[in-house]
């Protein structure tokens, strides 16, 4: 079984229980983490248990499940449903899918007006189902219309992790390598670490190792020297948020990549479903970027790195400006600039 | 006792015992490291108990002292000596103070034409006494020039250590951000952690801290977030060879740092002895590269960052073209393009 349909989130409807596949914990261990309250779900968001804008999306939708369960029996059950649902939205800022997904259910929920907890959760589960099937769907389009932008013997850099662990399957950026892959291409990748939590060297070459994609991991830094010595054809990398101009939240250091990128005119592509897209902000500045807390960044395992009382700056994500990217991969297609013009017509 | 004169490097004379502040474990533990012999001075270099360009170049010169100690009573000690000088010499290839030193200990050699190892024993023991006192003084006068390039009430950027622990003391890069400092400046530093080894986040933020001046770190993947917020106004940097066209080899992550500056329009310096330019070399191209082992990458501490049979890219540095430097600080004044003209002033 490839990893890209590892179900590495999977909800039980006889105990409504959410397991998860706890990424804090990779490579070195696979233990299921286990979400029976709203407030767990919420938790393992915060704490990145599972993490990447679609996975985030895809477990707000099970979370929902959980509270409407969890106001079974409530006299005011819809007013301390919505409580539970606005908490659940705001476990984390920055990648829009959170919002996407509880909306969603929100909608459901106001469609179909239903007049007990019970009936409720029949219908939640079935959105839940649908919006998780979605997603891989949506992943595997996404590839496929990626793919050609892909060079046969490339190697491609990726930043963070934006595959099967970041989604419901299959993955973003790392969909449309897989999708090059599986057209029989000859491609090797190079993970970026991605510090402070090595999603890239965790994550991504874990995932990409499993189904023999071969893969190399580099620190964050090396991404100059290996563009310069020609080993980067393009980069791939996934968003948390994309504005109405193309604008694009991701992993902190993405912008980065895409100015070296520029430098050496390397294509630099986003891979991302259109509910990705927050057409509501015009531009990037508007984007509410997560800081977490320091001790990502001044210790690992048991070893202190940083001396203590010494500030860090741990901004979970940066925005790269549209005018750095060539173009934004979704399933309606490959968007090109302007990207106002193309994200406007993809919706229409 | 400002750590800037703390002696990470000390040569007890009596013992013959050269001792080094362990950098591997800082900040955890401030541990001495004891070298007896060359070889055990040359696995501190490779093992990076102590690194820096300078502070090499300072530790070959004690280990020179070390390698006469050990031919006395040897009936072709010269032969043997030579054969100990050259194993000490490769310790590690990129920075050019570690030949410069083991060649500044040879051409006394020839000069003073030993008659016996005791003999040379004295004049190495002056010799090295007189490179680690030289390179102080060098720091304080290079820190002195560049000073004038820092701004009031701003905010310096700086990867890797090139600091106290880099040199015999004071400093290159930190030698200028000290010498602002001292002359009343308001200054804060951001140190880069730089992966894998974190020089910044363990070394430059602990010796920093101890001198009270304000450091933050960061990831290096946060740079061009803090660039883009206007964070910073000037990058200082270290050097470990400057070829005669000013192209340089620091710390790997040093050359995107210096494209992100020019994207940004932030003046770029480096600072470094003119032992560290070697103007043999009329590009950048020809600076041998290091590539350490892939444990520094894929472990840290007991724990596993990167999948089992994962490879990984850890090539220790890379060079920045010239075109991408502002200025290069000396003890003979700031250098500025075209440096193949200002380089060769520098030294005539």
């Amino acid at each position: 079984m490839l990893l890209q349909d590892l179900d590495h989130i999977v909800f039980d409807t006889e105990t409504l229980t959410l397991s998860l596949l706890d990424q804090r914990l990779l490579p070195e261990e696979e233990k299921r983490f286990l979400c029976t309250s709203v407030d767990t779900c919420i938790t393992a968001l915060k704490e990145m248990v599972v993490r990447g804008a679609p996975a985030i999306g895809v477990t707000a939708a099970w979370g929902a499940v959980l509270a409407v369960n969890e106001v079974q029996g409530l006299k005011n059950w819809e007013e301390r449903l919505q409580d539970k649902l606005s908490l659940l939205a705001a476990a984390r800022p920055t990648a829009v899918n959170l919002t996407w997904a509880v909306r969603r259910m929100r909608e459901l929920l106001d469609r179909t007006n239903p007049k007990t907890p019970a009936e409720a959760l029949y219908s939640c589960i079935e959105e839940a189902q649908r919006i998780q099937r979605e997603d891989v769907a949506i992943c595997r389009q996404l590839g496929a219309n990626g793919s050609s932008l892909i060079p046969d013997d490339s190697c491609i850099l990726t930043h963070c992790n934006a595959g099967a662990l970041a989604t419901a399957g299959y993955g973003t950026a790392l969909g449309v390598i897989r999708a090059a892959f599986e057209a029989g291409k000859n491609i090797r990748v190079i993970a970026d670490e991605t510090r402070p939590f090595f999603q890239g060297a965790r994550l991504t070459a874990w995932e990409l190792a499993r189904d023999n994609i071969p893969v190399t991991v580099a620190c964050d830094n090396a991404c100059a020297l290996l563009m310069q010595r020609g080993r980067i054809d393009a980069c791939v990398v996934g968003a948390d948020r994309i504005c109405a101009n193309g604008d694009t939240a991701n992993k902190i250091g993405t912008f980065g990549v895409a100015i070296l990128a520029a430098h050496f005119r390397i294509p630099f592509y986003v891979a991302a479903p259109l509910s990705t897209i927050d057409r509501s902000l015009d531009d990037g500045s508007l984007i509410p970027i997560e800081e977490r807390t320091p001790d990502e960044v001044t210790h690992y395992g048991t070893r202190a790195i940083v001396p203590d009382h010494v500030p860090v700056f741990n901004m979970a994500f940066d925005v790269t400006p549209n005018d750095l990217i060539s173009a934004i991969i979704t399933e309606k297609g490959v968007l090109r600039p302007p990207y106002t013009v193309s994200i406007k017509k993809a919706f229409s």
